[in-house]
């Protein structure tokens, strides 16, 4: 079986390496040969910390293999996924080329979090198999998808889709209609919003925000979703939550500031406080202490459910 | 030294037994005798699952005594936590009462995590050592604690606060001005009420907002905040995640619902979910479930930091 990774960016590499690991030969292409090289040998080094051994890590990278032309990259793949750079005419014309291209059996997915899929896929004669499928990046770390379908994608594909992803170790979840920023970043933004107004407004400081997050609402929200977690407040379930919770929370909703305008002047003094806490420069390392530690949190989480 | 504790609901329990496990002595007083008996037979059911072996948690439980009146509770001790019930005359009853049985060095502290500290505490002779101090429910599992004072409260109430929540293992973080429902419940009725839009308008079910968080946001968020995430997005820092995004979050901010009304058939919609995955008869049983991860979690994200 055999998967097409369209784009070799951080996030085409990542997808690479999540279907690679759960079996599949992955023929990935880039409009630059140097680049999809160069995301190949990151991706070694990524495998080599995540695989038990260098062997395992090997035979994961050996079913990784660069295709020169994109035609041959999705010939006899089950799977395509489109990880381009985010514009819309760029993954307009990928999407015809794919479709064009591919066996008619093949479900093709874009990564894409901001663009709408009716916007570049809608008119394709394959459009009934395609679909959004945004991944958290990481996907090889993070397992949350959010697939979403236009108008014109059919059920089955839809249902495929979901198989295909709970199949190699995603957690997907679908959205019955298009929306700006899907699930995932329209909650991260309305939380972002307030933050912005809260720090903005000098409520508190910008470490004071993540602590309330690291040290508080996550250590609930890592276990239980918001909603299982309103409902296991009282024995009432979310119903007495809203019950007991009501006034006060139509008081903060009338006070909340989602649409506190993100100014130049904010984002530099929230940037000077985060680079106290991590400069520039130490970003890398920052990164890779919070993929390892992620992918820790992963195992963790895994144990517990089990 | 010494701790009072006023009003043994769940809340006055819970940080009972953060005073009695950080060594203090713990006066407990309740306007129900009754109530303050159950609930220290609780709090040593609670003690015996979360200490080592028997014997340490009776140590811990000996910490612990019931007065009979609230004057004798709070004679002599160094912190008094208020947690008595919701509501705005009860609270400024007890706090008059407080302030003049309490010592005059004695730091005088409300876990409201509604009612703005200048309704009930302002005026008092002893409104300069008055504050906030919000826990997350149950603060013998989760540290963040918002502290929050009045005009009238004096800064050196709120740096011996802070230090007061360190040393007993708690995460103070400090709001400079009041505001409706401080930080951690602005942040989080942010999030809910874009959560309420996007199942009330049939974009996903209620299970698939709570995946998203368990399987993909709060992977990051429990171990680095929401801005710091931002931060660490790309080597160009929140600047950086800022440029990249301004125009993608400009479009969501604008179609964000957080004034989405909480109908009665809405919630009653989602309770419905909800009990097909925790039935309302289960729910003490995935509440210890809950209480028993959020502790093991605690003790997985001290690991990693250690």
């Amino acid at each position: 079986m055999k998967v097409a990774c369209i784009g070799m960016g951080n996030v085409g590499r990542s997808w690479a390496i999540v279907f690679a690991r759960a079996g599949y030969k992955v023929a990935v292409w880039d409009i630059s040969r140097a680049n999809a090289e160069r995301s190949l040998s990151l991706a070694a080094d990524t495998l080599k910390l995540l695989e038990p051994s260098a062997e395992a890590a090997d035979a994961v990278l050996r079913r990784i293999s660069i295709e020169a032309d994109l035609a041959a990259a999705v010939e006899g793949a089950a799977w395509v996924q489109e990880s381009a750079a985010e514009a819309e005419d760029i993954k307009r014309s990928l999407f015809a080329e794919i479709d064009s291209a591919a066996d008619p059996a093949a479900i093709l997915a874009s990564s894409t979090s901001a663009i709408p899929g009716s916007r570049f896929m809608q008119g394709l004669p394959g459009a009934a198999r395609c679909l959004i499928a945004h991944p958290v990046n990481p996907p090889h770390l993070i397992p949350l998808v959010e697939l979403c379908g236009t108008p014109e994608t059919s059920d089955v594909t839809i249902k495929s889709a979901r198989a295909f992803m709970t199949g190699v170790g995603q957690r997907p979840i679908l959205l019955k209609r298009e929306i700006e920023g899907f699930v995932l970043n329209r909650l991260q933004w309305a939380l972002m919003s307030e933050a912005l107004h809260l720090v903005g407004e000098g409520y508190c400081s910008a470490e004071d925000v993540d602590l309330v997050m690291t040290s508080g609402l996550a250590r609930r929200w890592a276990l239980f979703g918001p909603l299982a977690v309103a409902h296991l407040n009282a024995s009432a379930g979310i119903e007495g939550y809203f019950d007991v919770l009501s006034e006060a929370f139509g008081r903060v909703q009338k006070s909340l500031r989602t649409d506190y305008p993100v100014t130049p002047e904010l984002v530099l003094g929230i940037h000077g406080d985060m680079i106290e806490q991590m400069p520039q420069e130490s970003i890398p390392e920052f990164q890779k202490l919070r993929d390892k530690r992620v992918q820790t949190l992963r195992q963790f989480l895994d144990t517990l459910s089990a």
